[in-house]
């Protein structure tokens, strides 16, 4: 049964870092995809994670990890933010650094604190179910697991990872924990189809809960120059030495994902649990995946997001997203992607979504930091 | 041999009437398609037309048949029209009207006169080869006939008419004339293929040369009604009378193209005419022809059209028209047409060209006449 002393101890942590490079040009560096309503439902993705963590660890146990660009547009949509728990990079170093740090300076503050890491961006369509995934992977985090929630695949997906689960865990309260198989790429289309016919793979959510001592434990293990620059930041956080220590610490922070660090070393360990979780989840990581949003899977639908926007369409599907107020007519285009912001125009197919990195890639390549 | 005495009597007359619907955001009502560059030119299409002609005719033998509010620009990018020269319609009327008053005011002027009709925004490559057939029509024209000028078929194109040649005419002076056994309309791509293998089907490329009495005696036998209005208002043009009877009469006059009140029912007479031009001929109808025009053919390249255009294109092929300087990036789409203007946006595919003058029809009944 939940333990619920364990829920007591949860604090949720919300890295708010990554730009979302294929979907500029909506997405920028001073507009990065947590900042965007990307579903239509009139707030941000941010504010929609916090009002989503919010009810499992309560307004003053979250910690947002973020830019320092960002720090007035988050703080701006997250009036209730406390100060402490404002975590600002001097610059980008991917999800151990900036998890490792949450838990490190989390575990100073409060020893034996459970963190739950959420991306910023994410959709997940219900609350209730999405909950009770947490519930119960932070009372297997309390056993001492580092957990993952694994999404149910509703398709064969090539955009995502993979989670292959194993056996049961039997853990009291936590009934649905598995053990971890392994952590796989994202697959061809088809792998993709053989997992999910195989039924034993979820997606990974990029979801982590532990314990934060076990989490900088197993930080520790595989990478122990970052877990010791990690702890040299916590201990000097909540004094006047931060500045110091941060701006001589950080830029030498290695840029590793936590998916190497620590999930795929403790899978091998036996000691990573899932809990297969029964929500719609997707990482709108592209055009194609916000057009699928809001088509609900209809191929002939076209899409329409932005306010004010004017569109005439005939015979055209796909998703439009527009940013002006200007008139866009589309004629015949079928699963077509145009983004129509002041100063960029994009113009691609739902199946070159992926794709769209590589423009801002060119983009940094030729110069043109004024639409980047 | 060419008779000099019958070129002496030429006239240009250029109707600069249409808007080019198919070429929309592009052309519009205040900015239609005769003042763009659509060749990279360098100059307006009216102004290429107007350097096309003005070897034939001199400068003050060509008269300009354009719309009052289009009288600034018209003469802006014209300024050695004459003021007489300049017939201005107080609402569209169609080509009859258009053609069969400037050939009634130059009769009255000059009895005598042949005048020559060429639309103000179609492109013709190669200006010796143009003036060779004018000459040859105007000869042919001098003997009585009513003459066109008939484009050898370069493919089996469904965008034009088609003129059916028969017999040699044997006029001194015009050695390649030919009789029109008929006019045909835009055919389909099966049609089009047997007019291309068949070898005696020519381009219909509105181009008429005829002495100015024989066109209206024409226009009086099929549409009497619309002749006694042209010869009431060609009276009172060089008059004070001049804008009563205007206003009077031309709001009455039939809307008629010329192919129907003259061309067909004076092939079915035999008393027409065609000069086979050598010459490359393209009515720029549609952003599929203009992709063409740039590309010369090559189905893989991407045409860039507009003064400081930014395109990215990856892995794209067809036309980006940019009249915005913003940065247009393209991924993945072929055969793709992009017209981006500061009020209207538009995307569809070279297949799908001819049916953007469908959008302008949906605007207009949307009343979205802002950008129209």
């Amino acid at each position: 049964m939940p333990d619920s002393s364990a829920l007591d101890r949860f604090y949720s942590v919300i890295p708010a870092g990554g730009i979302g490079s294929r979907l500029w040009p909506l997405s920028r560096a001073d507009a990065p995809k947590f900042l965007h309503d990307l579903t239509g439902s009139g707030q941000t993705l941010l504010r929609d994670t916090w009002d989503r963590l919010a009810p499992l660890s309560g307004d003053q146990r979250i910690m947002v990890v973020t830019g320092r660009a960002h720090r007035a547009a988050v703080e701006a949509q997250l009036p209730e933010l406390a100060d402490p728990n404002v975590v600002l990079e001097s610059e980008p170093k991917e999800s151990t650094a900036a998890i490792g740090l949450a838990a490190a300076i989390l575990q100073k503050r409060e020893p034996g604190v459970i963190i739950g890491s959420f991306a910023a961006d994410h959709v997940i369509k219900s609350a209730p179910l999405f909950h009770q995934a947490v519930r119960e992977a932070v009372v297997a985090a309390d056993a001492g697991y580092i957990v993952t929630i694994g999404i149910q695949p509703a398709e064969p997906a090539i955009a995502f990872g993979y989670i292959k689960c194993s056996r049961p865990l039997q853990i009291d309260g936590a009934p649905n924990a598995l053990s971890v198989g392994s952590f796989v790429e994202k697959p061809n289309l088809a792998t993709a189809k053989r997992y999910l016919a195989n039924g034993h793979y979820l997606w990974n959510a990029g979801m982590f809960i532990a314990r934060a001592d076990r989490l900088l434990e197993e930080i520790a293990a595989s990478e122990p120059e970052l877990h010791a620059g990690l702890l040299e930041l916590a201990d000097a956080w909540d004094t006047p030495a931060r500045g110091a220590v941060v701006d001589q610490v950080w830029p030498r922070l290695k840029k590793i994902a936590i998916d190497y660090s620590v999930a795929e070393p403790v899978a091998a360990k036996g000691k990573l649990a899932v809990i297969p979780g029964q929500f719609d989840w997707d990482d709108v990581g592209d055009f194609a995946s916000i057009a699928k949003l809001h088509s609900g899977g209809r191929k002939r639908d076209l899409a329409i997001l932005g306010e004010g926007a004017r569109v005439l369409a005939d015979s055209s599907s796909g998703i439009v997203v527009s940013h002006t107020g200007r008139m866009i007519a589309l004629v015949g285009v079928q699963d077509i992607v145009v983004v129509d912001t002041p100063d960029a125009l994009l113009v691609t197919t739902s199946a070159n979504a992926q794709k769209v990195k590589s423009v801002v890639d060119a983009l940094k390549l030729s110069g043109s930091s004024d639409v980047l």
